[in-house]
């Protein structure tokens, strides 16, 4: 008794595809990303659901013949709304979830986008290798989603974010072809680097269907310590002193004190007390290795510093990523929703951005707070709101523009890894003088002629 | 009693910029790069030598003005004509050598494009840094053209390409406008990858005039293993259990025998003797890890192999890398000069393409032979030429297009680190797909509408 399609785009592609590979557009789980929490939901008049990419190509091809926008959707994880519909047909990836080629002796695999991280970074560790790119929720985000917003993560201080992990794409362009870029090879510069350019579109210009990664031999030990300090100063001055040690540590991370208030409760061991700045550095390498740098580490990180932990043993050690990965959502619970951004500016200005989030709060009546990726200057600046009171929404997205006018008067960027989405689409012209904007704008024109892939999404100007 | 210009190129530009940064259009030292030992010589109208950005970007304004080629020039140490001019203006980058910024404590400097690469190594070196990729001639080369090139080196297995170093680039792009993309800061991903795409595109979408780049704490000891093997697959088994050994690393180089023959008078150390296949493999890290790691490389290096050679000390150590840098000139002066390309392959195809590159040339009845990036797949296959013999050249661009079909066909590229430049412009269309033929020639166009920068180099296809 399950009711017949409801609108053109739902009964052509169910014509198209097969009624398997289409649902309405009014699913819900389809309209959303992690921004839900500060209230976004999108609309759509359907939602395609592709066995292989050919069916991908199918579905741009009837997209771009009828003048249908066209959202691709990975695992809906994301933060700044990139996967939210603004009508026309959602396109998930997640029945692409093949493993066409795994070659752990030549440290490498070729999988379609849909595969959740997790997914990728177990298979690798199976094998001894390592995928070291982690950006949050990574049993449901997926890798191609991953790829489109160029994902970064703790680990990506010591080896880079998602795109250094790809060395070739399968995409789908406009109007519908299947075009690889890039493949197994480590090395290529015969064209200009159009897999660069996709990774981090966000959809807009391009979709991708799989992509091979790179990998490395898996560390034998990853060896975090954990250090409090009473000041953001006595903080800062232990960063400046481990990147001074001379190891390349492979985190960098910080909880600033409302980071560290909203997570303490769920904290794996005694609890880490009252602290304005936490740092979070890990070592990694063979055992022997790891425990050498640790030490050195540890003697960086002492001075100044209230309590230094650091987890001995596989359980300990995950428990405390685990207990990290959990503090945006945690940050999310004290209020019931948040704004989270994820300004960067460079090294040297990290403490004054972390003092202005709060500064910027208390002018806007909000609760703030910032955690992040300290060795990149990658701040998740974030304020806490009640989702169902617009006014604090309204409040809160005052309190985000005066937070990215900060990050680029500091030299910074308004985006390190969550992308401009919808949420900060327009902001680019702000940041980028105008002949560098003009190429933004071109180079869309180029790969999406008529502006329906992910239209609204990582637009450089407001209008 | 010089003479007085003789183009109007050259006598609108002196008025322009001021006589002491233009020279005459017939000034050899400009019309060529390392291509001349196959015997490619441009010609140009004037030779521009700007003091600072302002006067590239006057440069380029008064070129895009009165439709006039521009060709930018680095040290001048390209390997497919990238620099070669084919009419037009010269701009030369010499002069741009200011170090802007050197922040130790953070891992970067901030440096102008025609700062040679070796100086870039010097100066991380001195505070205990380490810049990594090492193409050839670093003395002479300079970072500006190791970035439009994305240039790589033996070190780039670990490390990655030139790209992978830089976080930002001052540009000038066409019609004269200065614009900056990225900067100090390690992730951004606010706009698309603009920084990526002029990495690499040779002197064609724009004028890089200075760039941020990224160091890492220097590794306290580098320690290589030189093996030599009596067959091709003998070679080729230890270099699959280097990769299974667990470590990662530095360098996996090697030399085919032709390679080896042409080196090993200058080889520092007692006569390698008679090898099929040798490869040079190094461990990093502090001094104890780098011994450890070394151990765990013999081990794996050791059996079939002739004979395993371990430098010990800082002094032979670097005579071993001086010598591989001169492997490049040995080969040359077998015969006086050569065609040397730079094509990579899957690194499971490396022993067929090592075979074949022998094979090619024993068809066109040239002494041919490779070595390179083993680790990478990357080839620098050879012919050797007597570059005063038209037909023998001749010859030797046949085997190059047999060369480049079985890059294609192993699933590789004509290019890895060389880029395409005048030699194998064209090319590209025998490896994209349409679609991204035309994308890379769109971009071309989004960039250079007037076609003006450095023309004839990386093009799509052949007309």
């Amino acid at each position: 008794v399950a009711a017949g399609p409801t609108t053109a785009a739902e009964r052509e592609l169910r014509r198209l595809l097969g009624p398997e590979a289409v649902r309405p557009g009014s699913e819900r789980g389809y309209l959303s990303d992690a921004t839900a929490s500060r209230g976004l939901v999108g609309h759509a008049e359907a939602v395609a659901i592709p066995q292989n990419p050919d069916q991908v190509a199918a579905t741009l091809h009837w997209c771009y013949d009828h003048n249908v926008p066209l959202t691709t959707r990975g695992g809906g994880t994301g933060l700044a709304g990139g996967a939210v519909p603004q009508g026309g047909v959602v396109l998930s990836l997640e029945r692409l979830r093949a493993v066409h080629e795994l070659r752990p002796e030549l440290w490498r695999m070729h999988v379609q986008a849909g595969l959740p991280t997790a997914d990728v970074a177990r298979l690798a560790r199976e094998w001894g290798l390592y995928y070291p790119p982690d950006p949050g929720a990574a049993e449901q985000s997926q890798i191609g989603g991953n790829i489109a917003t160029n994902a970064g993560g703790p680990h990506s201080f010591k080896y880079g974010v998602t795109g250094h992990w790809v060395t070739g794409l399968e995409l789908v362009l406009a109007p519908g072809e299947r075009v690889v870029v890039g493949g197994p090879g480590r090395k290529d510069v015969a064209g200009y680097d159009l897999r660069s350019l996709l990774v981090g579109s966000e959809g807009t210009l391009g979709i991708i269907t799989a992509a091979w990664l790179r990998l490395v031999p898996a560390p034998e030990a990853q060896l975090p310590i954990l250090a409090t300090y009473p000041t953001v100063e006595a903080g800062a001055e232990a960063l400046s002193a481990v990147l001074g040690s001379g190891v390349v540590p492979a985190t960098i991370e910080f909880l600033d004190t409302g980071a560290m208030a909203a997570a303490a409760g769920s904290f794996p061991g005694p609890p880490p007390g009252d602290a304005a700045l936490t740092l979070i550095v890990e070592a990694d390498g063979t055992t022997m290795e790891a425990e050498r740098q640790r030490e050195e580490l540890k003697a960086s990180m002492q001075p100044g510093s209230q309590r230094l932990h650091a987890p001995a043993g596989r359980g300990e050690i995950e428990a405390l990523w685990r207990w990290r990965s959990g503090v945006s959502p945690a940050v999310t619970a004290q209020r019931g929703g948040k704004l989270s951004e994820d300004i960067v500016v460079p090294a040297e200005r990290l403490v004054e951005a972390i003092v202005a989030t709060q500064e910027i709060g208390r002018r806007h009546g909000l609760r703030a707070c910032s955690w992040g990726h300290a060795g990149d200057g990658n701040l998740h600046s974030t304020f806490m709101i009640d989702p169902t009171q617009g006014a604090e929404i309204e409040r809160a997205e005052a309190a985000a523009q005066a937070l990215f006018a900060l990050a680029i008067e500091l030299g910074g960027s308004v985006s390190a890894e969550h992308g401009l989405g919808l949420v900060k689409s327009g902001t680019l012209e702000r940041q980028w003088e105008p002949a560098a904007v003009r190429m933004h704008e071109e180079i869309k024109r180029v790969f999406d002629p008529k502006g329906l892939l992910n239209p609204g999404k990582k637009r450089a100007r407001v209008s």
